[in-house]
């Protein structure tokens, strides 16, 4: 299982927004929308061993789950109208229990803490980091939990509460990624170890 | 010089599509734009070392200038907005003589066999195909031209063509990938060489 934690810190949390300015009114909605993408999308197929968290403004969290997604497209607008869906549910979600609101797609009333506090019980937390370990060093982790971060960098409370979990510090290269970015390369990182035996 | 050459086979060729529906009626123009995204954009900063050029149902090429550009944004629909853009001026382009439609974004009236004839001139035809040689196992090529497909496989026109000008035919990892996918994982490939002296 490979998961994926991804903070967005300006994102909606009212499904109040229009699908036509998700890089402007909608908080950058736009970056949430691609690391879906990276994270489930192969050429013609779905990852299913993948698990996202899309964690909203700190107050939602919207959850995909692989083995259950339907009706998951690759562009921006599609995944941003199943996270506006989430919202529009969003008072069904009481305590810290996920409301499904579309196959393999459930929103939580959790900020980030709770979200990785739960997440981090199946797999090892790894920070995405320009200052971490170069990835190409280090053996790959059991369940990665890879936390990323929006266009904006991780607040200091957010990076403590990582460290509070994270075993490792990785650097994916030398350049610094957007997070859907980061996603595909990690992904690749993960498929590729041992590739030369193929 | 990085180069990307993307085919989109059922891409618009007239400039009456709807920015609301990239993924269906405008024959899936997201991945082109995913392409230009991932092309160019680091965290914050532009990869100017870059050029990409979109092929649109072999008719025209919509070719974007890393040192030149303006005005492009990460998310899909205000790069559609910028094919659209070139598009509307496609009387203009006659000949073989690009027209400049917006900052670093220019249309030519090529179909994909020139366009490659015409990139190759400055660099190095690389096919990325999920037979091909491992590409940890190879040389990093210099001034590489990766040429792509949309969410269609090459034809056999295309594959000839490709071949004819291609020196290595290079796989990324053991999954098949989207293009945009493919080309972060390209850039990084091409980043993390000698990562190690990092």
């Amino acid at each position: 299982m490979r998961q994926f934690v991804v903070i967005g810190h300006d994102a909606p949390t009212t499904p109040e927004f229009s699908l036509d300015d998700l890089a402007g009114a909608a908080g950058r909605l736009d970056v949430l929308c691609r690391c879906v993408t990276s994270a489930f999308f192969l050429s013609h197929a779905i990852r299913e061993d993948v698990r996202v968290h899309l964690v909203l403004a700190d107050t939602y969290t919207v959850s995909f789950e692989g083995t259950e997604l339907r009706r998951l497209n690759p562009d921006e607008r599609s995944t941003a109208a199943l996270v506006r869906n989430a919202l529009e549910e969003r008072e069904e979600a009481i305590g810290h229990v996920p409301v499904e609101t579309s196959p393999g797609v459930s929103l939580t009333r959790c900020g980030f803490e709770a979200t990785l506090d739960d997440v981090a019980r199946d797999g090892t937390v790894v920070q995405l980091h320009e200052d971490g370990d170069p990835v190409v060093d280090v053996a790959p982790p059991v369940d990665p939990v890879f936390v990323l971060s929006d266009h904006h960098d991780f607040t200091a409370e957010e990076t403590a509460h990582v460290e509070s979990h994270a075993g490792d510090r990785l650097s994916l290269g030398p350049e610094p990624l957007h997070a859907d970015h980061a996603i595909t390369v990690a992904h690749n990182y993960l498929d590729t170890d041992g590739f030369e035996r193929y």
